[in-house]
């Protein structure tokens, strides 16, 4: 991380370092003051679209909402100022949501109405996951962020095949249901299919006739049944990622095979005695206790 | 697979290999332009079926629809042309498919209302899993399918018993709910018992009397917790089917036994050095270098 | 079994074996016939139950349900004359429901109405188990009945926590929401409670104060986060259950120790040959050819 | 526990032993009387909350829960009365819950409706954990407890990404639907999103356009993929608890090393015989015998 910062000393790299890293005090200070300020820049857009507080508190939310998009403008103009190239910043995801964030409310200045848009601002919770990134749960996180890209490729395969199902039978039901149940189309039909098959179950379409009924209940069951599909395959990839972190990534001098545990001593292969380095360090302090 | 090629080179070998291969450039070329038309279709049927959008694009969804059923009329006519056994492949399952999804509009031209069957079309969808052959996610879905087809006794025995509680259960609240909450018949009854069960809940039916939510109740915790048998069970497949992969079909030359490790040396059993071929070949590289 | 067989052959040894047990074809044929006509005499009664069907076929039903119940009372008198101690079946699970099976309709030869309880009769479903018991499924379901019961302690005292939680819940709620959103009493809020825990969720009742909407969101995550511990709890015994398989139930002659893998051919504590007997006879085929 | 019994025997300290332990005949039957009476009480306050049966039994109900008020205050007495430093167990989280459940009964002889308080008394049910506690089903309960501790950081962690995620989308859906579809404000729209994520699915809002609908369709797929999460991470966690409890804690006083089998005769490390105290005391028998 330190290869990115700009060279040369002074106020840009002290700003840098307080808006960019997190190691110095100055730096963790700046990132849970950045999150507060987006929690309760996320309080007062929620509790602006309630119309009875928007009546009673408009006025002060209208300030707070200047507050925030005033402090959230001068970050991206700090963040900017200390960077040597600004415009990758810029055009980086978060860069991209920063500017989105306080845009609404100075278009507002000039065009009304463009202040309803000021709920992308919630696109900076995404921010949040920097602070986390300095407690311990993303330390714990990690093996879900692990876990749930290695089972990506089966749960996408399992979706897909989920769709396709769904939108057979879903048709099925648009040729059979009156439209007055609510199947209005097939895309309709689909609609209420992910509602059946996910168990939401809204009830605002329903099948009304005995056939109609008797292939929901097809629908219900598959889906009440193929939820294990997913959760055996991820909780096989924890398994796995679990297994990985235990193994050693160190091949034996005597026959070159991997696979050894991080605490093993000989080559379970062949019996040769591994180096140090391949031992854990932990296990290291002990044996020469 | 290639066994199946008819004798002969010319151009029936040559369109058997775009067609039903997928091992050359056109070949594959053939099974993706194939997968986009029939998404297109598709398309066509789910719009279509949108009222408004049938009003204002109907002749258009009407073109699109005969251009796709011409098309897909000559895939029938060159796939029956470089056959040597056209009947077998229009008996196929994916043969019967191929017929239905062309047959509605066809029929139209003698028989109005014909059209409303176009639906079929959405089973050739199923060509789909084609396409997803050639890619990774294939491999990854094979151990879905596996541990599916292994724990498929389990899951069906448990639908089998859920179905029996669920007719018990339903009968008992047929008796005990008056017909205006919606419990007219049994089978309605049991409709409701397997929205309840599976935890769905549209709320279309609903019990209304003390008695009847105490029992309710009983169905939605057991629906809540035996769950946990497809998962448990399927998990347990998953784990099997990927232990299975990794331990070797071969025996030990010494002793006769199973169960070594694809990357084992020698035997577990009696320490007899195992011949080259039961190694892996990466282990074989690793024992080399 | 044969243990319980009456002594003395002749007719009722004969009747015996094709009622009581199914290790002749005439056994087999008559568990089977017998399931055919549980199944049929369901039909009957869920249709029946169809105001339109009954209205129509309601002749045919009752005929058939006669039927059924001659057949039915004609097999208890086949199973009291064929036992020494037809009692002890009559007091039995079975037999209650086969009793009660077929006492509304004769009931209702003299107390009109008595034919409503016909429902009774699906109990008598639960001798399709039976058919099952024959078929490999139930090989399979064996694992199934044996997790679970090693599970059954944990997930009650899963069940009783749930239902504290959500009396707790209930009860606030009660106070918070008016009478009108469908909270009239705790009972009925505990009834939603578990509708929402069991994420059901009909709709029937729901919550329209702010504050009664944040503590259902509670509720609903609570629900949708513990439906992992019963999940979890499930899948840990289905793997110890198919540990318990393959692990030998003999000890070593040498040390005496347990916990040997079944095929296994020495103490794995110390080294002793294990004798001909704890080993896996397929191990033992393999090994002597 | 015996060290925080008041030093000097007499009433107190026999009190002390029924009231507050449970080795004693007398300590069990009063741990069970006051589980029994705590559901009584429950009972009363579950059917007073009823209209029909508060008209009917209310004057029951009334002195009812003055014998349960007057019980529990001697309760309370009693407890205090024996404890050397009554004040501790007067602010402790049980303390605090027992006097809430007495106090307004009292305060209704003072403040009318003070009685509506009494559902605080549903709290006391928490003590009915101390029964389990004598019951076989906590010694199966700890390892849910301990599981549920060591994923409960990787869980919060999951509900706060769903919470992010749900904030979003629901924002989006504010802005897409209607006002009469039920999105009134934003809290509204996650209190919607949870219910649809969760697939609790009310049914009381739901979206009405063609967009909203897409939208939600993302989330409950996403809610019914990602229940996967906390299931795995559960389930891999019970995994742990138990092999846990299948290793000693002991190192081996050759190399130092730990990670023996609680049934390890010799370490697996280095050879060296484990003392006897690291045995399993059953495996000791065993191969003694």
């Amino acid at each position: 991380m330190h290869a990115f910062r700009p060279a040369g000393a002074g106020v840009k790299t002290g700003l840098f370092q307080i808006i960019f890293e997190s190691d110095t005090p100055l730096g963790k200070g700046f990132d849970i003051a950045l999150a507060v300020l987006i929690l309760m820049s996320v309080g007062v857009v929620l509790l602006d679209s309630v119309e009875s507080y928007h009546q009673r508190f408009g006025v002060f939310f209208y300030y707070a909402e200047w507050v925030v998009t005033v402090l959230f403008t001068l970050e991206i103009g700090l963040r900017v100022y200390c960077l040597e190239k600004p415009r990758l910043y810029l055009k980086s995801f978060y860069g991209v949501i920063d500017v989105l964030a306080v845009l609404p409310t100075w278009l507002a200045l000039f065009i009304p109405g463009a202040q309803t848009l000021v709920v992308i601002r919630l696109l900076r919770t995404l921010r949040l996951f920097r602070v986390l990134e300095m407690m311990t749960l993303v330390g714990e996180g990690k093996l879900l962020v692990d876990a749930l890209k290695r089972s990506r490729g089966q749960i996408i395969l399992f979706l897909f095949a989920v769709m396709m199902l769904v939108t057979i039978f879903s048709s099925l039901l648009f040729l059979i249901e009156p439209a007055e149940a609510g199947f209005t189309s097939i895309p309709k039909a689909i609609y209420w299919g992910i509602v059946t098959l996910t168990t939401v179950g809204y009830g605002d379409i329903a099948p009304v006739t005995p056939l109609g009924q008797f292939i929901s209940i097809m629908i219900m069951l598959t889906g009440y049944s193929i939820i294990a599909l997913p959760v055996g395959v991820f909780s096989v990839e924890v398994i796995n990622t679990l297994r990985d972190e235990r193994y050693s990534d160190e091949a034996c001098p005597g026959c070159g095979k991997h696979q050894h545990e991080k605490n093993a001593r000989y080559c379970k292969f062949c019996g040769t005695w591994l180096d140090e380095e391949s031992l854990d360090p932990n296990a290291v302090e002990q044996a020469d206790s």
